[in-house]
């Protein structure tokens, strides 16, 4: 990987050569990015987080498929498309838009003549990040009419531009409004372990202008029994058959808290986010990462060596608890298995 | 303030020169003790939260009265002493047992000869601390009751023998229920901002060989889902007449959490924490703290500056979310405010 450049750059971007992507665990303090020039540098920034967010996760390893091979050139043979196929499926367990996009690279790889796969996956690559653009818009168009009402709307981790490859999907809504002039507020829950919400929630909204309040998020609830919250949206890594909510860990209480307060809770997502194979969410894999990243924030160890941790990346919300679910398509209200499927057919 | 020392220490001693208190903030990395030795060294430490913990400020707070007057000697006139109590009351707004604990410190200036007056505020300071011990140990031996079926205990901040002069309230039943060979697995919140959970509740129940398992604030109530905790058990800063509890950022929505899953929610705290002159708990003032506490950990910007924050450091949990208050006199079920005028009487 050479080294980072300062920028003013998209999340994700493909310059032939490399996958450029911004390096989202330098947020909020420093804007650069990190080109990746084959596969194994691209399954690393995806297990690193240097990107994140479920849609951009897919497209980056889409992307990265077509940086196969090796120093002496592009692939000679399918099978080590499809080997890196398989490893880049490895990189993390949870987001459904990974193996979604993989599985599309490999529709291409099985279908196309081997002299013409490379401009083939790179269409199909090109295919999918200009399909997230255009899926982000229409969510936000969806979403705009729930939050139209809103001033204060609550939000967890990142799913905004710097989950995707433009607005987002939670926020894509926000800035569809804000841009109609709506002025809304964003309270932004920092989303431990890894801060997404407060280095780069609070980041992306305050760059478009976008008034944002981060708060730790233990404080959601207080704010909710005060009557400061009007809607809470999310994102989702992966939904269920049923229309259980897999998202970053601390969704589930948010759920919960906006049921007792009688909040809408929406989730915000693309269509290439559903597991119509899962029956429910408690099927869904849930990733397990480092004890460093809840003992030792920065470096500084903050759990004494004798006591255990845990450190689920995601849980899982249960289609009850759901207000709606935005996609690219529309809106699905109290969301259940017969109407998710009718949505998506 | 003398340089910081190495120790085996209890959180609170005064050895009638000085006050010496665990540096908490230093916790878990390094055990050592700060000795204050007049009244703005102890106003400093227990702003700062070298000290912290309802009971264990209020004691603090006492000690730190017989430290009134300056380099020539002690006070000269009760108005030295009460000017003391009226800044030391300055130094922290939501725990009452802090001015409980200086009523009682001003009752006896008021009712003492000047000549017999810092032997009277010694021995009362002395009385008030070693009350605690005993209420420590009653509140353990009340809410064993209540914990004995339990195998898994979550519990918030720190309500431990770090924030009091021994056991603890919220650890106190632990602590009972594993000296009589009972073995309680606990987990503990980090408590975000200050982290209170990972850096003093893990380090006290490791150090006395209880089994401690520290997590994010954001999965409580994944765990709760998961059906792994029994009971939840909090510490409290100030509850009004009504049963309404204040305490850290992050108990309201575990008590919301935990009747949605039909899990106890039990308080611990000693009749000095009761405000009855409050009516109900939205009247208790709540601490609003720095900036800095949320958005630059450890010294490091993770909220970009544009973003606002918020840090209120107490929510209040309205009593019908609270099973049962243990006091070093017994436990309340289902607590209000004719049930509590009765216990308190």
């Amino acid at each position: 990987m050479t080294a980072h450049e300062t920028i003013t750059a998209e999340t994700i971007a493909f310059d032939d050569h490399a996958l450029i992507l911004i390096d989202q665990t330098r947020l909020p303090g420093e804007l650069v990015t990190l080109r990746c020039t084959d596969i194994r540098q691209t399954h690393d920034a995806i297990r690193r987080l240097v990107v994140r967010g479920a849609p951009a996760i897919g497209i980056a390893a889409a992307y990265g498929v077509c940086l196969a091979g090796d120093q002496t050139g592009p692939p000679t043979t399918k099978q080590i498309y499809l080997d890196a196929i398989e490893y880049l499926a490895t990189s993390r367990p949870t987001a459904v838009n990974l193996f979604w996009a993989l599985d599309r690279m490999r529709d291409v790889v099985e279908s196309t003549d081997m002299g013409d796969l490379p401009a083939k996956l790179l269409d199909e690559a090109r295919s999918i990040h200009a399909e997230d653009r255009e899926m982000c818009h229409a969510i936000g168009r969806n979403g705009a009419e729930l939050l139209a009402d809103a001033a204060n709307v609550l939000t967890h981790c990142n799913a905004g531009g710097l989950a995707t490859s433009t607005w987002g999907t939670a926020l894509a809504p926000i800035y569809h409004l804000h841009q109609a002039g709506h002025k809304l507020h964003v309270y932004a829950d920092e989303t431990r372990p890894l801060l997404q919400g407060a280095r780069l929630t609070a980041w992306e909204l305050s760059q478009a202008g976008v008034n944002v309040t981060v708060l730790t998020d233990s404080m959601s609830g207080s704010l909710m029994r005060q009557g400061k919250v009007d809607a809470v949206i999310v994102g989702a890594d992966r939904i269920a058959a049923n229309g259980d909510v897999a998202n970053k860990i601390g969704t589930y209480p948010l759920a919960v808290l906006a049921r007792h307060h009688a909040i809408p809770f929406y989730v915000a997502a693309p269509s290439s986010t559903f597991d119509l194979a899962l029956e429910n969410g408690d099927l869904i894999p849930i990733e397990q990462r480092d004890r460093a990243e809840v003992a030792s924030p920065h470096g500084v160890t903050v759990v004494p060596e004798a006591a255990q941790v845990i450190n689920p990346a995601f849980d899982v919300t249960p289609s009850e608890l759901v207000t709606a679910i935005i996609t690219e398509r529309g809106v699905v209200h109290s969301p259940d298995k017969s109407k998710l499927a009718d949505h998506l057919s």
